[in-house]
């Protein structure tokens, strides 16, 4: 747990953060994900599902590699709260075996009211071929500096 | 595993789904949580820190509860596949020992292609005292009756 | 979560309910399954001490096949409690990579007292060579219709 | 993993086995199990759901108070395998919180064919109050000493 | 995932790194270790057992406290490797809602071939009264810059 | 559940306890460890990572051999308390498939105090290929026989 410690000033659109090949999607991580969502369609859980289907095998869930995304390169910063998403898309299928590399970069600081800015950090996964398999933008709240 | 076996053309704004009371958030799942996602923000994880927050105390995820809406009240829709969210945002936080109901509503059809169109669903959570804490767009790809 | 909303007077014996291939038996859920029950018996979790045994290879615990059965085609019905189990039978191995087809039928519908009735399903699940590999009868009371 | 070295002419019916308060079931172990399961029911996951129940609160899974009946005092019999279970009654609720102890006893000893005797378990489990909370007839096939 | 990109010649003795009020003791964390380590001894998982010990309610796994220190403030360094512990010692019992705070500092820098410098850190861990629980020195090699 | 019954009395230095190919490390004990102690290190959990380092694929956390032994051969002696180890040692990476046996010896009984003696175990774990993986001597306190 590391934490960062930046007010909404220490913000500058265009910072980048970056962890290559850092998690392989396996089927203990789908069937834990299933277990906790309560998701358990058969595309993720059925060899002999998936394979009548056109992705031929088990594929995982979207939103599993979503969450990946918060606790493999998001911030903690005690001074940040999580206000929402947009723009989250699943571009591409995930098998089983894929190894993904996380890309965080600030998109948009914005004045929110006199306390908090607005910090915006767009996702992108990357499949171990480089192809993206999910973008996503989390918009998130940043303290002021006190004065 | 219940399947819904719906085309494109089956689909009609207004359509409701809900399930009130349904589950309860507890420590075992925020816990359970954390293992997967790799989040251990001590916002959820420690006592003593989230009591020194305005919060007063642990907060869940607010990636489970999103999580949690699709496997509560989301369709297994076999012609239909996962496309993005949109609008996803933390209205209010969910404590430990909170009780969600879970609403979703489809809110838009369109044409996307000549396969596919395009289902796009509300889900509203709401907690034990009926506040909403977490709205969500999910926006779906469903297959077209074939002619 | 999909319920049934059922009283005794609408079932009937011969009623069936099936999902074929809807789940691939691995590690994760044998691994899961040994922690949440404290059975780590070698059987399953051993590749080289399952060699040495008629069977060659692990093989999942049964009562792991057992409880999957309630939780994928097990009847959600708020009228309904359990009552108990009959002719639970390991008729064959499941191997880790088996994918797993459920079959549930009424083979008995009966009298219980003024306020209940009993229902009684037969779970037949088999494998994706169409052998049977567990069968079991699940007895369940029943809300009777209120006048 | 403590093994029993036995063949079916050294079991004797009247053999008992049995530990006492070995287990509390809490919040954890329910969630887990149904993670592992699929089984969801709100009565098990949902405080409100039960507190409008005759129950009052939430209340084990009863297959999660079966599953733990062999982890716990099951023999790990490598002379041994699990050919089924009659008579499984889920006698009365287990709540968040109970303590359970388990009993084992040998109630029969039966001729199987040449190389198989048959071995019956009956299981007794009881919460912290003395009550019966769940029995189980477990039917083993145990090799007999080779010649 | 934060990573530290240090070479053996980075470390000094007396540096010290700390997390506070970091994470809270709970029964899912314990129910969940005894389901991975197999360790279900009913001090930890039997609130009846544990009551009539000197201990007088459940105790966490010492070991359970001793591999949070790795992941809470382990350093996630690509040039280290780990090469083992001594003076591992369980100095207090942990209760279920206990907080820990964890301390580490390195203790000792020393060569220990031509490749390698052999670093040793010792943690410290605290419960929320600030009673030391368990203290560690966890002996690492770390290679040396290149030339 | 085995209970020993023992003593500090009942002790003698070579005393042993072995389990042979009791366990095979798999992804989903690797996944789950890393749930529960939050060590998600890519050397544990990327195939790409880990193929780029000397170990040329993935490697089981040391501390994770570590928690099993106590769990498949480790005493639950009511008698007895954990005291503390020394001399644990990663020896060789254990690579996800192997298979793991597991050896116990009372290498050490003193005299701790009135109440109290000291046994010490020496754990010998190794893998299917009979190298050594990890040692550890593990520091117990054991009540002496009541007058």
């Amino acid at each position: 747990v590391q934490y960062t410690d930046k007010y909404f000033e220490d913000y500058e659109v265009g910072e980048t953060f970056e962890r290559r090949d850092v998690r392989t999607i396996t089927d203990a991580e789908v069937t834990n994900f299933a277990g906790v969502s309560g998701d358990f369609h058969p595309l993720h859980m059925s060899d002999e599902f998936a394979a009548k289907t056109p992705y031929g095998e088990r594929v995982a869930h979207g939103d599993l590699v979503f969450v990946l995304a918060e606790g493999l390169v998001g911030e903690t910063n005690l001074h940040s709260v999580s206000y929402g998403h947009d723009n989250l898309r699943f571009v591409e299928p995930v098998y089983l075996g894929d190894t993904l590399s996380f890309h965080r970069e600030v998109i948009e600081t914005a004045d929110y009211d006199e306390q908090w800015g607005r910090v915006v950090y767009r996702y992108t996964i990357r499949n171990q071929t480089d192809e993206v398999v999910l973008v996503d933008d989390h918009i998130t709240l940043v303290e002021k500096r006190p004065a």
